[in-house]
């Protein structure tokens, strides 16, 4: 088995150009992830892509469908990718449904494949807390901030602004910051 | 006081192109630390620029100067940017002298300005594990491995070979990896 | 007097991601063209900045606009990024109203911001040719090939259902290739 | 038979970091230029590889293999890509033994490995004057110059100074500029 078990949902951070369109569309594969980790030599994890939305996308049913992998995994450390609009609602969702395992989810604002450096950041953050014994709990790992996702929201000054609209780079905060 | 104090001492992960000399130089600033830094909106943080060596270079009068200033530091958790080479070295110096804090060591097999990728994912990796309340103690954070500098040394199968030339890519690896 | 003018009116090749709307937009400044011309320190050029379209968004008072500021301009050599998808259109356009003057268009499938490489090696070549006393004539310079509009469009066998749709990578194409 | 004969002889253009060996090297390969050239769809080209040097490195028995190579391409149109400290002495070299083709030397300051920009700016522009039936001679083309050898040579004032030393990223220039 496999320590940690990263979910790609899609989301800004997997974006790519596709020039027959001439449109950044999500892609069904995770090649911005596996760039990422091709240099984590020595991490025991494995990937799983479903859903490839941008999350302004995703339904109750494509979260269900997330948490039933979520629950059914052996692994106890869960990385998720994810689009920024919708995170909150995913991690509220998940919160009630899975209290026995630590749940990150990360994303981007800017696609990998236009700026890769926010993306890797945002990822390689997440997984090195996972990687340091973390509680059980859902998370949100953002820009420098990893916290329990209640506190994040609950807290949210801006970062409640920025889910409704697209505001702002610095979406994610607690209280005091 | 900022939370994290990051030490920056130079290495592989600064290495910049010279384009008068024809070669890749150690800077004295901190601009590869700063392009990852400046997506950490909500991190809440210090660099201190010294040393600026190749960690071949290093002699222990310079790790006295990282050890003072790590001591003297009012933070907690403190994370280094060396060299790959002697690291380790580095490490076993730090650890019988400070014992209150969480230090953690990483860096890079090739220089941000090359390949961001690699550096950005070791050191993003290294700052999610401080994020996450770790414990005191000498860490070393590299290759999607973050570990006591202890048992990475102990059990260095491939890393101690890498130590002695410049053999490998994956140069840090735990027992049993 | 400067040797060449550069045209920059917006298309594929400039587009940059806005963040905050999600999208990728067109920007009415030439930081793409900017990025390359830094490196040209010994060419004698200016740059005017119009339209900032998408060439599917181009209109015919746009043309005029454009056929106007090229006459009027006191330089021979024209160097004008434009949009792929109309950018015969602008050369028939041109061709019948500037017969004193060597114009090159030139554009990209992939923004620069996306991937430079695409867009910089169109761009260059096209410079490259005007450096080299051109004859009279609007040419289009794409993909390693730099000829006349008129031989392009005749022999359009790829080019025209790449026009028509956004079909494929390879969109200029004389007859035989 | 292709149009064009492009000789990658190394240099600075070419260099790539060997992580095991930590500096960067010039490989045997031509991975640079495959970079630039799979954008350019209608190219009628062939590439042959040698020297691989770093051009301080060539020696005239280096020349006369490059001189053999030329006379005996059925090509009219060569593209060297050489580094840039001897170019002026390997050109002086060509035009004395090859007068009726017409020879563009051209590379970089930086890697292409490190910032492709510059040297696919250079390369691009390059290959951008060989297209547009150039006159029989040798030429070196950089930073947005593209001229005969000889016109380089005898104004030098920038260039000589360059050639000396590793002075200084403008290199290139002819009298007057």
């Amino acid at each position: 088995m496999k320590d940690i078990l990263i979910i790609n949902t899609g989301g800004t951070f997997n974006k790519r150009y596709n020039s027959l369109k001439g449109e950044l569309e999500v892609p069904t594969d995770s090649i911005a992830l596996e760039n990422i980790l091709k240099y984590f030599y020595n991490l025991s994890y494995e990937i799983k892509n479903i859903i490839h939305k941008d999350s302004l996308d995703i339904i109750d049913s494509d979260r269900k469908v997330l948490a039933e992998l979520i629950r059914s995994a052996s692994q106890k450390k869960i990385l998720i990718v994810h689009g920024t609009d919708t995170k909150d609602k995913t991690a509220e969702f998940l919160v009630n449904l899975i209290t026995d395992k630590c749940i990150v989810l990360t994303g981007a604002m800017v696609p990998f494949s236009i700026d890769s450096v926010e993306a890797n950041a945002n990822f390689s953050m997440a997984l090195g807390y996972l990687l340091n014994e973390p509680k059980n709990g859902v998370y949100i790992a953002m820009h420098g901030l990893v916290k329990e996702y209640d506190k994040v929201f609950k807290n949210r000054k801006i970062y409640r602004m920025a889910r409704k609209g697209r505001i702002s780079a610095i979406k994610f905060s607690e209280e005091g910051i």
